[in-house]
């Protein structure tokens, strides 16, 4: 308990080995106190979907047994809810549930993009758009810091894939990373404040992200002004004294000695500052004197339960429905198939694996909800043993001339973390028995189950309908049941491209990377950008989803506002249903100096509407919506110009567009002898010089020459004035150049 | 004229300025004579498919007019033909033109990749594929060199752009530069010999190819053990110090004294050793001793002409017929359409273009030829000008009713070194006179002419047949008429895919760069090896190529020979005409720890039959054609395991197939520290020491978790030993490392 720390009076009264101390673990979950000075710990605790908070007797690796606590479903699936306000409150109930458990700082949320549908640790990140996953990571912040309990938003950075993932180094150029791996993390920095943002193992660009002093103070701290604690993910710590220099304050877990003894021996050495350590320690006594468990609190597990079901049913999406959902609660049999109906697999495998405080089976849910004789047949096992085709044979008899329900998915070897998969398949005996099912039932609708994508070719040709639950948390059986029966309209869009097949991605050789290195040769081309640029078919669109509703989109009005613009649009509830719909503004750069994505996500909003309702949805736009990293200047630049407003239903779905023009800033690079002819050309002053000096000589046919004058032009005026018989010279170009310049 | 020049007595004679002065031209195409001590001069000329020969008061840019010469077709042309043979009595031609004209060393071949469709310059290259290339570029410098002429394989390396081909840095990784970028050149340099190599104008990973040590001289003279004399692209040179220090021996042209300043100024600061100067100077006079211009050498201009139009014949691809080819050289009238017939475009733009001896164009050699009334009507013209109704309309009237052969093409402003395309498409008035003349004739057979490929949907279901005959030489239009009247039948096969869209091209996003960096991020996947990783749907696929005749396999034998393997297979002519089939070998390794092509062209042989005739085609593979780059170790390994051989008529058009195991060698890293558990778990020595130390610990236990287990082995130890409570200290790690790497 630290009521009230005087961060700067402590940190005086420190022993350089208490100071050392403090930045080190004293265990596997919590910080060292300094009883003498009142210096208590800070317990941090997994929990991106749930906090799993070990007792302290935990085991070795801290990766077995928790005390209960609430399974929301995971972060692919909370992402397709695109619902800030839902995630702020699955946030605030992680916080209370850490106030409850002693717990004060929630290791999360993860805002890593998905770069490959391989990495098996996709199930815990949002999605494949920095604007998505940094708004969501934003709102869990906001949500559990409200609670008085710190987050630590992770793993920064480039950490997108699980082989190899403590030695790898991603090599990913910095634009790419400006624009697609850093501002999720820049989002919830600047606007959300995290008391702490944890390193990622891997390395970035040669250079272990534990000691990547760009990564840690550059940006982080220098740029995005954050100003709370850096730690480590566990075990990220490679040289802690390169480390400590490069920002990581606080290793976890307790490293037995090895960082402090490491410390100490460079500060006595002279090859530490002990400023820098000074630093780093009031950075963690700050995080004390934050951290200040409630003793006693408590939360309402019924509340939490009933949150979770809410949340699964908000993120699951309804991807296909030729009118076979929703079914009707009352009528004839209905065929559930599917051992994942009984036994749900609703969080995925490592470290965000909670004790549930309950779990609901969408079997014992449809059975207590729908007015209809309910046949169950398992169809398969998870872990593939038993008899496959007395198993499918039974599946068949129960869905034979009905209304079948199957419940398809990965199991848990399927997709974890620390390990990639290797393919996007459902497990062979699952499509079988869908086959066999669809052969013979009325109608199948399919429930699928996995916490990253799937491939649904060919077999979703036998579902007359499709709804991705992802893993949808202990409540997750209750909230499929209310959507397949109409209880609850669907309303979550995708957070990420569902491909045709696995051969289409981005990452094709160039996932997971070999000999420890590993190339993101797409660069900005992540997700939809990437199948938009190819012009490739997607099995489902990025924000793709269906409603039992429809909705309408018109009026869409487009204005410069300030260095952005504000966009609106009306939208309609034009079905019969209660519905939400996600509105999804993209934009376009109508012409660029250099590459861009065909369209970007920029803001979305998501409205619930009655039958016949209309609403104007405002967003705004503001101008990094518009701008690129420009690697020639080193910062974000608008470019002067058009650009197009894309509103619509999906990133392939789009109902309105509309022009804007913006006033942007033109970077014209300065004129040097290394500039080329036509670079010369372009800038009055030096061009009437230069067509001065070369007047009357053959270099002036060359440059107006209508065959060979574009291809001439195109060269460095430093070599033009190399070639034999130039009437240039170096010395007359950089003069004149500077002159140009100065002009 | 040097007739005996003892370059050691000459290089001790002469003084440091006339030394240096021999590292630099005397003009735009020739070396500095030293002629108090009989040294010569040199001259070289732009010569990939023909002499371009300046006379001595040439243009100030070397660009505009030259001597008379053959235009043989463009290397995208000729490569399609896939004949070693053809490509060496071309390239003796162009010797024998050489000596006639004083030319002593011809610059080319260019063996570059075909990395992106829209390089402006993809004309000049051979192929999407280096082992074509460099088999095609080992042809012609066999030709050219036994003519007494030298050659010039350029532009080494990674030049596979036009756009700031001057500045831009091809960032490229080394196992991509190795199995894509440089096998061309380590063909041509190891088994051809060229006299010299010319470096490129781009930077390769930063620096500059012109001074770029490791590829002038750790690759191409330390690996490869080239010993002829590098000579610059000209006007590539950027600092002529650092460039004669990395390997650079030549400069061309003349620089008009700056490269010389600057190596004297260099020598006399001591920041050159002269040692590095005798020894560029010694490369130079070995040169001059080797030219040896033939007073009076002539060459036979019909017999070179004839030659250009057996090429041209060769090369063309029939990519489609669906039975309108070939054409009855009796029978009714022939409608002719297309500007291109009567002003053919047989050769491209910049520095290969020559001043051809004569030109043929396809309407008068189709009128000679074709005993059938021929209306010729030109539907366009070639820079979009004139009444373009007018012009369509006489088309259409021309080919009402009657077969027509529509001669499309790329103008000569749509391709040219020096810039980049933006777009793979025909000309619109082009593709409209296609349509409405495809909507009157009775067939439509289309004949195109272009250097780099054009996309041809979605306008080809109006061809009942499509000859890709490229920039043909100037007998092109002799060919092009031998080939649809049946005088010969096509042979010619795809050296470059032709994809559906350019943008399912592997550089989408990645060409041609930003702020003068490119960035290779498809990697390894060039041309179909991209298509086949990703899956896609091509318009005609690497390889293809149809016949009048058609061609059976069988009795594939594949058999372990030495460390490679030995292919051969029985080819049938089982159609009724003669006609040639290029045997194509694909090799794809069944298993590999790294990423790999799905298949890569390792072998391929031209062979000629007679209906009915039937021959056994060997093709050795040596383990190269089994190999990759190992980045690991720096060097080629074949892993041991089965490989399978794949031969077919295309590389989507397999016949037969067989597999190969090879004993291989399999690369185990040594033990370390930082090697994951698994690794150490997979040594058995360190094993069971691993296996005592954790005895009866929390670490125990997690190894070897069923569920948590596949995670913690992935720790590296390093990792492991500072998790808190380990038994394991770096210490005996780094120990039992060592010991284990002993055992």
């Amino acid at each position: 308990m630290t009521p009230h720390l005087d961060v700067p009076a402590v940190l005086e009264q420190l022993t350089r080995e208490e100071k050392v101390g403090l930045l080190d673990g004293s265990d596997f979950w919590r910080t060292r106190a300094v009883e003498r000075l009142g210096v208590g710990r800070v317990v941090l605790s997994d929990g991106p979907h749930g906090l799993r908070s070990q007792p302290e007797d935990a085991d070795h690796l801290g990766l077995l047994g928790a005390t209960p606590s609430t399974a929301y479903p995971v972060a692919a699936a909370t992402a397709c809810s695109w619902d800030v306000d839902l995630l702020r409150r699955i946030g605030a109930a992680l916080g209370r549930e850490a106030r409850a458990l002693g717990v004060s700082v929630v290791l999360g949320p993860g805002v890593n993009m998905k770069r490959s549908p391989l990495c098996g640790r996709n199930f815990e990140y949002f999605s494949e758009d920095p604007l998505l996953a940094g708004e969501l990571g934003v709102a869990v912040v906001e949500g559990v810091q409200g609670q008085g309990v710190g987050t630590s938003v992770k793993h920064f950075a480039a950490n997108n894939q699980e082989t190899a993932r403590m030695s790898v180094s991603a090599e990913v150029d910095e634009r790419t990373l400006r624009e697609v791996y850093l501002p999720a993390f820049e989002r919830v920095v600047t606007r959300a404040r995290p008391w702490t943002v944890m390193c990622s193992y891997n390395r970035v660009n040669g250079e272990f992200a534990s000691q990547h002093r760009w990564l840690l103070t550059g940006v982080l701290r220098d740029e995005w002004g954050f100003d709370g604690c850096v730690v480590s993910d566990w075990g990220a710590v490679y040289d802690r004294v390169r480390a400590l220099a490069a920002g990581l304050d606080l290793e976890m877990p307790s490293s037995g000695g090895t960082g402090r003894d490491a410390l100490l021996a460079a500060l006595d050495a002279g090859a530490l500052d002990e400023a820098e350590v000074d630093r780093a320690a009031a950075r963690v006594l700050e995080l004390v004197a934050k951290a200040r468990p409630a003793a006693g609190a408590t939360y309402d597990e019924d509340a939490h339960h009933a949150l979770a079901r809410e949340a699964a049913a908000e993120s699951a999406v309804l991807l296909k429905n030729d009118g076979a959902l929703p079914l009707d609660p009352d009528g004839g049999p209905l065929a559930v198939v599917g051992e994942f109906a009984r036994t749900p697999r609703f969080q995925g495998g490592g470290s965000s694996r909670v004790t549930a405080t309950r779990v609901e089976d969408a079997l014992t849910a449809l059975r207590r909800t729908a007015r209809r004789e309910i046949r169950f047949a398992p169809g398969f096992t998870l872990d593939g043993s038993g008899d496959a085709g007395a198993l499918l044979a039974e599946a068949v008899e129960a869905a034979r001339g009905v209304v079948a329900a199957v419940f398809l998915g990965l199991p848990d070897s399927g997709e974890s973390e620390g390990y990639d998969r290797t393919h996007l398949r459902l497990p062979g005996e699952q499509v079988a028995v869908l086959e066999a099912v669809a052969a013979v039932a009325e109608r199948v609708v399919v429930v699928l189950s996995n916490g990253s994508v799937v491939e649904v070719e060919p077999w979703q040709r036998h579902a007359d309908a499709l709804l991705e639950a992802w893993l949808p948390g202990q409540a997750g059986g209750a909230a499929v049941a209310d959507l397949l029966l109409g209880v609850v309209t669907p309303s979550g869009k995708l957070a990420e491209t569902i491909p045709v097949a696995l051969e289409h991605n981005p990452t094709i050789g160039n996932f997971p990377g070999e000999h420890d290195v590993v190339r993101y040769g797409e660069g900005l081309l992540i997700g939809y950008r990437w199948y938009d640029a190819h012009g490739l078919p997607v099995a489902y669109p990025f924000g793709h989803g269906l409603s039992y509703t429809r909705f309408d989109y018109r009026d869409l009005e487009v204005e410069v506002d300030g260095s952005g613009a504000r966009v609106s649009v009306v939208v309609t509830n034009a079905g019969d249903r209660r519905g939400k719909e996600v509105v999804q503004v993209y934009v376009s750069d109508d012409e660029a100096s250099v590459f861009r994505p065909e369209r970007e996500l920029r803001a979305f909003a998501k409205v619930d509407l009655a039958p016949g309702e209309s609403t104007r949805v405002v967003l705004p736009l503001d101008s990094r919506a518009f701008a690129f990293w420009h690697t020639g200047v080193g910062r974000w630049v608008v470019e002067p110009g058009g650009f197009t407003v894309l509103v619509g239903a999906s990133s392939r779905d789009i109902r309105c567009r509309a022009g804007v023009r913006l006033a942007g800033e033109r970077i014209v690079p300065p004129l040097s002898a290394d500039s080329t002819a036509e670079q010369w050309l372009a800038h009055p002053w030096a061009a009437s010089r230069l067509r001065g000096v070369v007047a009357g000589t053959g270099m002036e046919g060359m440059l107006d020459d209508p065959e060979a004058g574009r291809m001439v032009r195109a060269i460095p005026m430093r070599r033009l004035a190399r070639f034999p018989g130039s009437p240039l010279d170096e010395r007359w170009l950089a003069e004149t150049a500077e002159a140009a310049n100065r002009s």
